[in-house]
Parts: C-alpha cells; sequence; structure tokens
C-alpha cells in the first residue's frame, strides 16, 4: 500500500502543471487538493491489479494518477457550498475554504480535464487501443450514469424516500464505479482476458458497496478525528444510507458479507493476490 | 452555417443521456444548457475543417458534438455566482437559475466528462490513434493550461494590472485553444498532413483572437438583445480588454486585420474553402 501511496504521488508530479505563471493559482489549488494525505485506495487497487496480471507498472501509476486525479475533483466539487457545505477534508481546509469558490470550481475541472490527458499520452500505454478503452472506462464511470449520476440522486434524498434497493444503486454509481474502472485497469492495461477482467469487476462491485456501508457507519459511530472530516452528517441532513435501512447491526453483518465474497472471488490466483484480498478486512477493521 | 448546426443537434441527441430515472435531473440540466440556441461556431470550424479535407461526416460530427459540450460546461460554470455571476445567458436564465447551483455544477462536470467519452467511442473513428490525437488535443485546450488557465486569468484581472500581450495571452488561452482545437479537428480526422494542419491552426488562432475583440467590442456597442447577454459588464467589473487598451478604433483596425490575415490563410484552397474564409467577415459585421 505504502508503495502504491510513493509510486502514485510521483506520478502525480509529474503530470500535475507547475504553480507558474498568471493562471499558477490554478495549478496551486489542484495540487492543494490532490497531495493532501489522501488513502489512495483507487491508485492501490489500479497498482495492485496490474502488478497482478503482469502490466507494465510505470504506465499503471500514471493510471493511478488520473483516476486520483478524477476523484480528487470530486471531492472538491462535493465539498463546495451549493453542494455537501465542507469546511474540512482530510483535517484541512477544503479548497474552496483555503483558496475561494472560484478558484476549487476551475481547480476541480482542471483534475477532471487532466485525467484524461494523462490516459490519452502514449506514456499511459504503447497501444492507443488500450488508452482508448480506459479513457471510456473513466469516463463511464465519472460521468452522468455514473458517479456525477449519484452524487445527484444523494443530493436529492434528503427530499425523496428511497428504498434499500435505489440506495445501493445511488452508492454503486457514486463511489463503486470509480473503485470498478480503478481495479480494471490493471486488467485492461495487461490486455488480458475476459474472465481476469471479469474476476476484478465483481471483486470491486463488493469491494465498492463495503466502503460505502463502513463510510456510512464511521458516520454513525466515529469520530472527526479518526474519520478526517465531519461526522454525524447523514443524519443531520436526512439522508438515507444502508445504516438507516438496516439498522447498525445489519449493516455490520452486509459489510462483514462483501468483504468475504470480495475476497474469495480473487482466491484463483492464490497469494499473488495476497494484497488485494487484503483490503476489504483492513477497511472492514475500520468499523470494528 | 444551418448544416453544420443540424448535424451536431442530431449527433448531441444521440450521445447525450436520455432525462430518465433517479439522476434524471442532471440530464436534464446537461440538454437545457446544450440545446440554448447556441451559434454552433465550433461545431462549424470541426465540420468546415473537415469537409475540406476529406473526413468522414458522421465521425466530424460527433467530434463537433464533444466540442461543444465541452464549451457549453464552460458557460454553465463560468455563469455560476462564484465566477461571473450571470442570470442570462442567449436570453433565457443560466442554468443554475433554471435549476439550481448544485444541478449546475454537476451538469458542466457530466457535459465535461462526456466530452471524452463521445471522443474515446469507435463510432467517431475507426482509429484508436486519431481519437486519442482529438482527447489529447481537448484536454490540453480545455485544461489549466488552456480555457480553465485563462479564466483563471480573467478573474482575478480586476485585482491586477496587465499589459496587451498579457491580454492576448489571456483570451488566447479563455477562448482561442478551443477555436484552434475545433479548426485542427478537421485534419486530424482526416489524417492529413503537417501543412494542412498548420493552416488551419493558424486560421484559428486568428480567428480566436479576432473573436474575443468583437466580443469586447459587442460589450461596449452592442445591446442585450443583440449580443444575447447582459452588456457593459468588463467596464463594470473592470476588467482589461484590447478595447481598454487600445482604444475603440484600435481594437476595430485590430478585428480588420485579423479576419484579413485569417481569410488569407486559407486562400491556397481555393473556393473548397470559402464557407470557412467567410466565417471571420461574419463575425466583424456584428461589430459595423
Amino acid at each position: 500500500m505504502k508503495r502504491a501511496v510513493k509510486l502514485t504521488d510521483v506520478a502525480l508530479e509529474v503530470v500535475l502543471p507547475p504553480p507558474e505563471g498568471l493562471h499558477g493559482r490554478v495549478a496551486e489549488a489542484m495540487r492543494y487538493a490532490v497531495f493532501a494525505g489522501g488513502k489512495r485506495l483507487r491508485p492501490f487497487l489500479v497498482l495492485a491489479g496490474a502488478e497482478l496480471l503482469g502490466a507494465d507498472l510505470d504506465g499503471a501509476a500514471r493510471t493511478a494518477a488520473a483516476i486520483e486525479c478524477l476523484h480528487t475533483y470530486s471531492l472538491v466539487h462535493d465539498d463546495l457550498p451549493a453542494m455537501d457545505d465542507d469546511d474540512l477534508r482530510r483535517g484541512r481546509p477544503t479548497t474552496h475554504k483555503q483558496f475561494d469558490e472560484a478558484t476549487a470550481i476551475l481547480a476541480g475541472d482542471a483534475l477532471l480535464t487532466v485525467a484524461f490527458e494523462i490516459l490519452a499520452d502514449p506514456k499511459t500505454h504503447p497501444s492507443a487501443e488500450v488508452r482508448c478503452k480506459l479513457i471510456a472506462g473513466l469516463a463511464k464511470a465519472g460521468g452522468s450514469q455514473g458517479m456525477i449520476g449519484g452524487q445527484m440522486i444523494d443530493m436529492l434524498s434528503a427530499q425523496r424516500s428511497y428504498g434499500q434497493d435505489d440506495i445501493v444503486l445511488l452508492q454503486r454509481m457514486k463511489t463503486g464505479a470509480l473503485f470498478e474502472i480503478s481495479a480494471e485497469a490493471g486488467p485492461i492495461l495487461a490486455e488480458a482476458g475476459a474472465d481476469d477482467l471479469e474476476r476484478l469487476h465483481s471483486f470491486a462491485v463488493d469491494f465498492g458497496l463495503l466502503f460505502q456501508v463502513t463510510d456510512d457507519l464511521m458516520d454513525v459511530l466515529g469520530d472527526a478525528a479518526t474519520a478526517g472530516k465531519a461526522v454525524g452528517k447523514d443524519l443531520e441532513q436526512g439522508k438515507q444510507t444502508l445504516v438507516t435501512t438496516l439498522g447498525l447491526e445489519g449493516a455490520k453483518r452486509e459489510a462483514r458479507r462483501l468483504a468475504e465474497r470480495a475476497s474469495q472471488t480473487l482466491s484463483i490466483y492464490g497469494s499473488k493476490a495476497d494484497a488485494l484480498r487484503a483490503l476489504p478486512f483492513e477497511l472492514l477493521d475500520r468499523t470494528s
């Protein structure tokens, strides 16, 4: 995990624009948001999947950097006053608090844009077909039928009544889709077969739901220091989560079930997949 | 021009998500912003360039749609209260006025994302190399070193003192870069040689500056009905433009010089380039 963070941070340093020139402020804000001590979960999925299937690690680190840029933009925009209105992120002022709203909007837009610029570059993979697959997959995962659509449903959730299926759909769109393309990136970069792609995909679907359940549990059980952000906001805003529909114990049971199934999906790879298979249980430990 | 609008609108109808499902509101807002009766100048450049150099028009229409999505996102975000704070755009309420700020931010993000999804699709061009070139070009033009960087400089312009060179740089980044990739898309799609690419590029550089000068002139000379938006805002906000540095008559002379040079650049193509060569003079007519 530490190695994945290191590789990704080196790649990010190379691909992010320098904070220079009349427009340097936008690059400053991009770097502020990206180098905020995030867990780099998505980069870990990319790099572990790439290593498992024998893809080149330099290209994988660039892909991880691209996905992290897209993930970071979503945090910057979600924190805005018109959205979740958060002042703290990972224990630091959010980007619009540190800079200003206009700069945060522009820095988010630029992080989203640079994600695709990174992937389109031949340095990411010699095959343009592979690069286009990554771009198409990331755009789909991050777009109106994926992450952005999920955020839209989430924004409306305080005014509407959702069932458990709706909440699973919301969460799969809002956070799951990006985990899915992160795990699929390894097989895509390795030009692996459909079986490998399908296994990594299934793993990521379970992992994504698990991530959201543990995040919802943290909002109820955690404190701001451990969570790195304000807690108790879901209840306060009347948001529906799997904790509100399944109850605390039900949500914990569901989390364990998802972790076990995710890990089981990759058992065919033996010890080579140990790091990936351990990840769901590390998430689970946050809430026990 | 009318044909280019028609082809682009048909392509946009196909590529934009349907306003359905729990997240349908974001697709509604995307469509509201895109189908607002824009002039489709950038699509015209794409299609006219593609036709001039013999590229397939279906792929060109998809490329035009992608660039128009990216252009539209920039308008939606620029109109936000934290940015230019505009209530009207093309005579209608801006997207955040018609919906709300959160929806406008998300719809803008989704339009930016879908632009790359459209270009990555094999329906845009059979060669993945060509698709990656378009994606790289659009990401560069729209990114922190292009359009977004230009908008950042523009946001800061009321607090700083810029010289004429700075203003030309600002405008080339903010509006020019997107015109440049629009004009280059034709040669890229046609897999034309470096000479063709360079000619279309030079044309677009002059055209982009001309566009900005005439836009600045309209802000001083025009009325809201002709301009389709509030006028007099530049002076009110203390923004520096070529009109403030060159004076009214100087800016008009500069506009004519740029139109003539842009048109001259394409004279080598003879009457095949008539539509493209006439465009700068149509812009010029808006301010005479």
